[in-house]
């Protein structure tokens, strides 16, 4: 490189003058670039998308499952808008029509957001149905003929068979094809709306896999639940139609470029996240608050406004659909795919307050159970089924545990009922008396949803306590092991199944303990289907609505909450909810609500690193290729070169602005060099759409072509970078750095000293290893290693 | 001043070189401080509490009621922690336990909150309902015996006289005790909660007049509500009991010292409003939505939840209370105030779309039309209507007239139905025959949320369309020409009361037209009470769960919401929600959710105001005090001095940290000064609750005993001042500033060059002056004046 000026090619040599002053003055950065290239090596790859060369704790050997360690593979989304000259430049040409057109076209895209993922919705719901209605009826009589031959095995050999045969599809799937389609999708779906990028999570491919992968986990016989899936599908949705390209089909429809931006996807994206919720659960309004309170955080107006809409267009459609797909055409009474079946407003008394209680304690401790139970398991797969065959074959294994399960269940609890009020689709006679069914067949011969549908409205005394209690512990200990598998499954519904269930126990104990009082088993199921699942996932407002929107009784809200608070409360004394176990596993650099406490003490300079990687104003390209080679960083500072008159040639520089490594890419991809201005720019457009038209995915640079005369070009950044970057001085204290960061969803934040030098930088990484950790009672604030192993 | 070094006293010589050096070195600033009082002076005292010297707009002499003027008299709240050496003390010495306490202690004050707040919602309603029924009955005697003897306008003026007295008791309170009290609360909560202080919004005397003047107002026959006021309310229990203090009854009971900062009384204050919409409409989750909304917008988990918390508490002691007052202890079947009886779940049918439809059009235009024509009274009475006896008399005014709409509607529209099922508490014969009572008496003979109650569940066939369309109108007016009357009430019961009206005349017309179709009047009634209410207030997500939870029905959610979204649609084509009309009206600061579009060419350095005064890092009193004096500003950069080796003297300075007026004043009235630092300071602890002690109302420098020769000593700033501020270059565009300001909720934002020197300072007024206007498809941005006469 440094004889580079040596070699000029005819092309550039109209700024010859400059360009050699230029290589003069970089020797120093490159000086200092060789001397951190060092580190960069002896440390390897662990700084990927970050800024840490210095670091507080050495990078040690990390055993995966480890729950303190940040890993250094994901990137962050940038909220922050570049305000550079080519966005003033559109912003000017196009003027207050483009505002009120982008405004309509964002109404359009969550219209059609909506439609399509209720339509999504629709599909999955009925070839669930439909699949498994065909699977029970098929087992239903091979039970009925082997039964009078007293040659079970056979059933149980086909329903195993059968379970293992479509879970080994979708697990294939998933596994194989697209791994991020695997579990119910909302750590992920949180995560990207928390700021986090997390690969291929809002790709096409994704959602194929992960709507096929949903109906083969429940068809196939898995205690999972087709609601967070749904919540995935409709985030994906919302990228592709918001982007108005897709890049798996390598198909850029040219329309809503505008959108194409980390802030406005992310704005779709938790809109097709709420439309999902809605979808999933008939719950516009616990969907609006879902993306509210794991996504977008700050409160907009026309943002939530706009969420709503989509929701309840969602709730709308797929009412619609469900409706006439059922016989009756415009009866709307199919709100959601998760159907609770109408629960009667049920009144209660303040002494029935304790007992509420006791639910929510009970919820809380099972919930904190199921969590560690899923976290150790989680630990497991990470350390021991690392290859993706093993995880089909444990899917398999899970399977064909589940038929076991409910074979032997239904075999020795002879659990019989009189067929009276016809309480199932397919009842099993089994060893019962004519005219009785079996109730354990009842409820393990149809999807989960069905089941907790029974436990919710059968009368009293159609379960034996016996048989719960088994029902519950399998089905808890199924549910956990299944959650994690490589298959696409949620866990509300196998934890509202597993909650309906004990409650309905507890309200057989209440009834024999105080055979006086009238019980009504739906209250008590229901409640205990809420204590369980909000002891599992933590989730607070949303969640409560959406259990109220979902069983479409307000006036049971305060017992419901009552119990969730509770359940949260025991809960938490425990352990986190189970999607922030999983995150925090993942290594995600989830940002908190709030910065850790009595971190005043922490200043910007320790928590920044440095030293920091800079560009000058006009740059020579030769720097800036080395540069993007030699280290991993996403943004650089852009400073004033040094002084002319100034003797000792300082480190770092005055900032003039912020650029983003995709920026750099495009120029010169583009080739938008001083040298070519005359001639290249002339049949090019520059403008924002040069920028959009890459992303998401920009190239890297060894991907790029450049001769060598190009590196002895030079490109003048000043109308493409940011040129007022939010920054902070070195002694600003972490909660401080926090504050910025959380609320403005940046990605770097280039720190100054007393005169605007940049001494540091600070990326989400850095920010989010300041953990605090809270348990039983104390609490106290942990740092995170930071590693590119996990 | 200029003479003060000639003058040093004893106590403070041991600093004189400093002291003659530091009044040499401020010269400049004297001379510019000079040079800039007469512009002060020439612009009298418009500058209370911004730092706009520089303006684009001369003032003018303007107008009461213009829209585009933003009011100078609202100070900011100030979100923003300051970082000083006091706070990490603290922090070091009490740790993490302090953190731990400090959370309980939080949880506690919620759970106060939640039921004093409900107590008081318990009292309000219990004195309407017990003095209603008074009145009521005894006109209903008076009735029966004068209508024999055909003199009927002797109940006519005991109505007009009853109400008159009691609307005059509730309106003198208003007028002459605490104006602030008056309308329902919610514009003055909103600002509050978005970050301005109006002025004793948060009094116990504003709790106190709100409380005895919604009592009167809705016992003296207004058309008003007592909802809104609740919310106040809720938040005036908040703010007080989250301080442990009470300037009204100058009480410090020394607890809850560290809330005492406008951060944590805001989320207190925002909680309090909740558990205020939560016993006003027995809707705990809507409560929680109405307060992130308005007022916290930044989503924090710990904070929501806290929030919920108390609602839950807030909705649950009230129910108990009423219960139990109604004999039915134990039975928890009174959730809120608003009670509009037990709404069946209304099936419905897609064709039925266009009439929700319809429903939210007629909504939308009519709350329209119900903003403008109370905007124009609001303008009246601002021009017209100066004088506190004006107000009161025209509250009187309205009483009467109330009572003789009232009075005119029984004795014309002969309304008669049959006494049957005894819809309403007091039957009125009138001129019926035996066995039937007047319709109309029965709709004004009652509270209006009684009124609300019959028109949802009476049966179809009750009411004469004819009667209908006369009482829509005239409730529709009295009700707009109530609403900023000088007494405490609501518009939401009277819109839903109008709304009810006119959604049943719907259904009575729908039936007319196809009278094959079996009419529900309750659904009609309910939607069209929705869509008026909607069309007036445009809320969204929180209006739509308030009004599921107070019907108790989430299947009839979605008709609701398509009726809500529609009228939002159509009524701000035309104008804003009341609530923002008001607060416009107000010339009120509020920041929007989002900074004008196309403003990314309008720079800091346009929208920041300069010159700076700024205050040395070791500040001399005299020049201190003088400052103080001669400007209005609310907080002061700090600033290195000029270096000694410079020749020239800069203006600007390098920015070490920012200090604020009632700093300043705290250091001055405990004489934290230098030189006494060896004798006062001994005896006085010097820690943050010395600052905390004088929150929120801080003495005015005039107020403050200063000798002579306090004036010659000297003060460090530094251990106080917030060592580093968020700041922004002067190249940063407005919506940069906007998104940093409105984010983190900063009171100031210094604005720096280059080389880090103050050249400006940006206030809330400064940003909030740039307003875009949307109107009939068309979009702009205006920029709004500043005076300090509205």
């Amino acid at each position: 490189m440094s004889n580079s000026s040596t070699e000029i090619t005819s092309e550039c040599t109209s700024d010859t003058a400059q360009l050699i002053s230029n290589d003069e003055a970089s020797t120093s950065n490159y000086a200092e670039l060789n001397q951190t290239t060092d580190i960069q090596e002896s440390e390897e790859d662990d700084l990927q998308g970050s800024h840490g060369v210095r670091r507080r704790q050495p990078i040690q050997k990390i055993e995966p499952g480890s729950m303190n360690i940040l890993s250094a593979k994901y990137e962050s989304l940038d909220y922050d808008t570049c305000e550079n000259h080519l966005l003033l430049d559109e912003e000017r040409k196009r003027g207050y029509p483009f505002i009120i057109w982008k405004d309509i076209a964002r109404w359009f895209i969550v219209l059609l957001i909506g439609v399509i993922t209720a339509l999504i919705a629709f599909i999955i719901d009925i070839c669930i149905e439909e699949f498994s209605n065909i699977k029970y009826e098929q087992l239903k009589k091979s039970v009925d003929k082997y039964v009078l031959l007293d040659e079970l095995y056979i059933p149980y050999l086909l329903w195993v068979l059968t379970n293992i045969s479509i879970v080994f599809f979708g697990s294939m799937l998933v596994a194989y094809i697209e791994p991020v389609a695997g579990g119910s999708g909302i750590p992920q779906v949180k995560c990207y709306l928390n700021g986090v990028k997390v690969p291929r999570v809002v790709r096409i491919k994704t959602l194929f896999v992960k709507a096929v992968g949903v109906i083969s986990a429940v068809v196939g016989g898995l205690a999972g639940g087709k609601e967070g899936p749904m919540i995935h599908c409709g985030a994906v949705v919302a990228a592709g139609i918001s982007q108005g390209k897709s890049t798996t089909f390598n198909k850029d429809f040219k329309i809503f470029q505008y959108f194409r931006e980390d802030h406005e996807k992310r704005d779709f994206v938790s809109g097709g996240a709420a439309a999902g919720v809605s979808a999933a659960f008939g719950a516009p309004i616990g969907g609006v608050l879902f993306s509210l309170e794991e996504g977008t955080s700050f409160w907009n107006q026309a943002l939530t406004w706009r969420t709503f809409f989509g929701t309840v267009v969602s709730t709308f459609t797929l009412n619609f659909a469900l409706s006439a797909y059922h016989g009756h055409p415009g009866d709307l009474s199919n709100p959601g795919l998760l159907n609770l079946g109408k629960m009667e407003p049920f009144p209660f008394q303040v002494y029935e307050l304790p007992v509420f209680i006791i639910f929510g304690v009970i919820g809380g401790l099972l919930g904190a159970l199921w969590n560690y139970i899923n976290y150790k398991l989680a630990v497991f797969r990470m350390r021991y089924l690392g290859e993706p065959w093993l995880r089909v074959v444990e899917a398999c294994l899970v399977a064909a545990v589940s038929a076991t399960c409910g074979f032997l269940m239904m075999f020795l609890l002879n659990d019989c009922r009189p067929l009276g009020e016809d309480p199932t689709k397919v009842p099993l006679q089994l060893f019962c008396a004519d005219g009785e069914y079996n109730a354990m067949a009842a409820i393990w011969f149809q999807t989960p949803e069905a089941s907790v549908r029974s436990f919710l409205h059968d009368p009293m005394g159609s379960y034996k306590p016996g048989s719960l209690v088994i029902f519950v512990v399998s089905y808890f200990l199924l549910s956990t092991w299944t959650f994690g598998l490589a298959v696409s499954s949620g866990l509300f519904i196998p934890n509202l199944l597993t909650g309906a269930a004990w409650g309905r126990l507890m309200a057989i104990w209440i009834q024999y303990a105080i055979p006086s009082m009238s019980i009504n088993p739906a209250k008590y199921a229901l409640i205990g289907a809420a204590a369980q699942l909000g002891g599992v996932v933590r989730m607070t407002i949303s969640l409560t609505v959406i259990i109220i929107e979902t069983t479409g009784q307000i006036s049971n809200a305060l017992p419901i909450i009552v119990t969730l608070v509770v359940a949260k409360w025991i809960g938490d004394f425990f352990n986190e909810g189970i999607y922030d176990i999983l995150i925090q596993l993942a290594g995600v650099p989830l940002l908190p609500w709030e910065p850790p406490p009595l971190a005043h003490n922490i200043y910007a300079s320790e928590v920044m690193s440095h030293p920091v990687f800079t560009l000058r104003t006009v740059e020579n390209v030769g720097h800036i290729v080395e540069m993007l080679k030699v280290v991993t960083y996403s943004g650089f500072p852009v400073v004033d070169p040094p002084l002319a008159d100034e003797n000792e040639v300082t480190t770092y520089k005055r900032l003039r602005g912020m650029i983003l490594r995709s920026q750099l890419i495009v120029l010169i991809q583009n080739k938008i060099y001083n040298e070519n201005a005359n001639t290249t720019w002339s049949n090019l457009k520059v403008d924002m759409n040069m920028f959009r038209k890459e992303y998401p995915r920009f190239a890297s640079i060894e991907e790029l072509d450049i001769s060598e005369w190009e590196l002895t070009c030079t490109i003048d950044l000043r109308p493409f970078m940011n040129p007022s970057p939010y920054t902070l001085p070195h002694r600003a204290s972490l909660p401080r750095l926090f504050r910025l960061f959380r609320a403005l969803g940046l990605r770097h934040l280039p720190i100054v000293n007393d005169v605007n030098e940049v001494v540091g930088m600070v990326t989400r990484k850095d920010i989010a290893r300041y953990r605090v950790w809270r348990h039983r009672g104390h609490m106290g604030m942990e740092e995170l290693l930071l590693s590119s192993e996990i």
